[in-house]
């Protein structure tokens, strides 16, 4: 076999596979806009979409070496911040063919992004967005890189990767605790601190963006699970079925839960069923049998929907649910390995149901535990020295009226009514509105042209 | 050459061209959800999006072999339900180093999947959305799967496959037959059972979102025609370039003979060509040569167009015309095989202008009519034996309120007006907006919170 | 090595940025519509998606020859238009295994169209749509086809290819001059022509749809930039890391600046940002290393910023901003390559910065000044003649009443106030909504159906 050839082929796919992920930024947005109430769209929409920004900047300067570069100590705990400074290495081909510094790089920024895309879900609606900056660029670097390094670096020729990895051997195919739990834990965590929302019930404004933003992420998740395989091989194929499965199960479950619990089946629902899904399948892609992809799917789907009121009793107001969808269905697809993982599969791992070791349990366990942990008391402390500090939540009068139009001068939308004609700056805040017209004015904000 | 390298290659492009296409659902569903009045719009996306959910459990029991298990007695009729049962064989690795079975059960689960999709939309604003779950089950088991066995299934190392591919030979490159003629015909028949909806003219509710849909539509189009080539190889360029050239000659087509009938050029005229000219072309696109494909698309479009009023003469109410787009386009793109098919085009069909026998026109006479009067009959068969039973029609009540708010508790938009606050539930129509809160109250459905 | 296997490869990432990029269509469609006032919304996505058709006709005819054609009397300027008429000659194979003439027409008719589609943004709002079409065909043919020959068309074999890459040497990697200065310089001229819109200041007004357009495109852009490396190779994932960066780094430059123009950070600045450090990176993705492509983002951005308020200067109406965008940030990014290219990236030209020949300056701003001016005066010598022959512009009362409802009878949305009911055409002119419904009962326009 020619190593550079399949290296090329390994490429091609992978490099595809980037691109799915990249429009997930976008897809999250629509998601977690839609769901939003119409005064708070654009706000939550920026805060997915800065986390490029701001991974962007981290990881060439130290997030790469924090998280894949050599353990310091070799504890596994954490990379050397300097190894790869500025990514200048990077720049050469090392002859190889296939996937080289340059693309991991830019793999591992999104893979970034979008984990700390998915906290923003959790204050949504009620935080300032200067300290939503500052909070996501210290998490990125106190909870996000060190738990990444844990999960995703490998040991490699003389130089250790991270312990959970590599010591306890947990199986975690493609992130269920360095992506899904981390980010729906500190959700929580941060929630938590910043409190609830005021006012009355807010129902989700547009829900065909919620659909679409949905399916975009299930189209992502393809490249983001299929790439973890590595190249074009066997377990991309085999986990790419396996995420297609437990998407569409998740669906299932949820819906019927749903049906049961209230009566109705939602478009909220359905698609909501269908990331708790894929949620569940990203840590156990390759260890679960077809059968078990659906298994998966309904148990991370029925266990979503059951669960969907926690944060009522709880009483913490975790605006679009992601320790639910993302934590609980990230424990609920690690546990599923546990249970019924299919030896024939490509990891070979076997589960209880399967005559496998009850070791497995433990050792799963110890890596939901240490993530879930870390990743809430270390969130907290951060969010709350933030808050004490620099305050993490915008006044009263400014939720009461909506962010977008406050923080941002801008509205959603601007439909005009039939017959009312033109009638100005439509559903801004009349302070917001004046101020940005004046700007306007000022330099001629892109598209709003004052004509003879 | 190594065959498990060029494997590797061709597995690439394949995969790639798998998650195209899994972005064709929610372009479906906002295809199809923009053209809908505003109080329908959720129900068409949800019937559209739950097809992978039914899809994919009937193709893990037994939709694979009934599509790609071996001829049962070798009659090319149907294949073996059982050969392939929960997919577990395909947990094995084969080290061709290519697509094995995991992609292919994956790949044909969206081919299934969207062609059940196509036909919701003849029946979209009106029907039962438990009915419609019922309904496309039964009917991807005794329409699609024959079908596509007929046309899919090759003949294979002893094992027989389908008739229409393997004795008949008609040429479809990639399902003008099982997917575009198969649900056109299917919509039509439903359709007809269901009866036409009440109350007056409705127009699309949001034309931007129909766009993007069929834009979408468009994008997935190339990698559902361009996996048929089965790798990265000389007939994948090629049938790319005809789709561009097809879709671009669509949507002239039909503008130009819109432009004729009524004056105007429309965005849903444009994006409707388009469509149709990429349904033409999916038989077609590799038995013709590139003006050959302008000509395809051309005549799409321009008939498509020129058979709308068809469903108003025929008094059947195919909602979103899917029997003029997918049933006549894949019909005149089939006759346009026979007609002008290229020699030198990868496929070397001969068309009868270009000196060909006439004996391809009987044999693609006999694939169109074979394909849409089996499914025809047995979706009417299908669709009226459901209606007498449990029933396929929601009440008139729910029709006048919409379905999104009566069946769903939900409305598409909540968008509110300037300066009239928050005022609540929106257009939801108020016995559905009273369960919708009481549901909330019971189990705190997903991002509507009450906070203090 | 096997170069047929090697090739295998790359036509595996090729079509797949291939297919990336022909979802920038609807993407640029969302993201001109969303940002016009909601009664010319369809017009501009109708014109962007309408340049599809216009181009895939004309590269089949003569537009592969003139770009691709040998240079006619080896001068470098234009090629022979005749030698790759209808395309016929790309239904060989020709055995090499990777991409081909017809993996190549299909690519080049993405790249043409795009950069005519970026013009439609200067004009939208008051064009006639005919107009529109006629316009396109005869910019692509006498400016987008020479100026890509220069530009695109190597020398080979004995084939003399364009001047500004094979006399001058420019360094352009992607397209800086033949799309992005040229799309912006004619649309600064188109928009001096047509003059400016009538009326009050107009916001976007759709912000999600914007966000989401953008999206897209960096998704596209992935694609764009990534198959100028002509396969899986090194410099794709090269150039995919520093499109990332400078995309990212793009928003960061632009609201860093607008913050400090206008106090907030809004949608559209964030968006902007990222589309013009895309533009920035373009011309110099292979040519700067990683903290450079962040450099060229942030310059890009913040230049971009600054200059929104030019238009206003010049008094030019250049609807959404193309020239300070596409013009002004392809100008941007050319200029990084000058100043500050690495000799380690993979291009190897060395920037003033780091030592290189002032030569490169000179050679840069030729490749500037000669684009910018011939696609300035061509494009003005072709508006100005066809303002004074059919007319570019609409009259007064259709730009008053929108060219959505005059032009193309549909309006955008339709969607219903809660409790009003189904009052009909909603923000249809009356005038628009009879003949609306005229032709609706004369041939039944899709989707709209009157039943009993």
């Amino acid at each position: 076999m020619h190593p550079v050839l399949a290296a090329n082929a390994d490429l091609a796919w992978l490099l595809a596979a980037f691109v799915f992920v990249s429009l997930m930024f976008p897809g999250l947005a629509l998601y977690y806009g839609g769901m939003m109430g119409s005064r708070n769209v654009l706000n939550v929409m920026m805060m997915v979409m800065a986390t490029l920004g701001i991974t962007s900047v981290l990881y060439v300067l130290y997030g790469y070496g924090l998280v894949s570069g050599p353990s310091v100590h070799g504890w596994g705990l954490i990379g050397n911040p300097v190894h790869y400074i500025g990514l200048g290495d990077f720049q050469k081909d090392d002859g190889s063919g296939g996937p080289q510094g340059a693309f991991y790089a830019a793999w591992f920024i999104l893979f970034a992004a979008i984990t700390i895309a998915i906290v923003a879900s959790g204050t949504a609606g009620r935080m300032k967005f200067t300290s939503w900056v500052i909070f996501a660029a210290i998490w990125l670097t106190l909870v996000y890189f060190p738990v990444a390094h844990w999960v995703f670096a490998a040991d490699s020729d003389g130089h250790k990767g991270g312990f959970l990895l590599n010591d306890l051997k947990i199986h975690d195919f493609a992130g269920g605790t360095a992506v899904h739990m981390n980010s729906g834990v500190a959700a929580l965590a941060v929630a938590l601190v910043i409190g609830r929302r005021r006012g009355r019930a807010e129902r989700p404004h547009n829900l065909p963006l919620v659909l679409l933003g949905g399916g975009i992420l299930w189209f992502g998740w393809f490249g983001f699970n299929g790439s973890c395989a590595g190249g074009a091989n066997f377990v991309a194929q085999y986990v790419i079925l396996n995420s297609l499965l437990a998407g569409s199960a998740g669906m299932i479950g949820f819906l019927v839960v749903e049906r049961i619990k209230t009566g109705h089946v939602t478009t909220l629902g359905l698609i909501t069923g269908a990331v708790a899904g894929l949620v569940g399948i990203t840590p156990s892609a390759n260890a679960v049998s077809p059968l078990g992809a659906l298994a998966v799917g309904v148990l991370a789907g029925g266990v979503v929907c059951a669960a969907m009121g926690l944060k009522n009793l709880l009483r913490v107001d975790d605006t679009l649910d992601a320790f639910v969808v993302h934590g609980l269905g990230g424990i609920v697809g690690t546990l599923c390995i546990v249970v019924f993982a299919s030896s024939s599969a490509p990891a070979g791992v076997k589960g209880i149901l399967f005559g496998g070791d009850i070791s497995i349990l433990w050792r799963e366990l110890a890596g939901i535990v240490i993530t879930c942990v870390f990743s809430f008391v270390v969130t907290w402390l951060i969010a709350t020295a933030l808050d004490k500090t620099i305050g993490l939540r915008v006044d009263a009068e400014t939720e009461r009226t909506g962010l977008d139009s406050v923080i941002h001068a801008e509205s959603a939308y601007e439909i005009h009514a039939p017959g009312v004609g033109h009638a100005g700056p439509g559903t801004l805040h009349p302070k917001a509105a004046s101020r940005a017209l004046d700007a306007v004015e000022a330099h001629g904000v892109e598209s709003v042209t004052t004509t003879s």
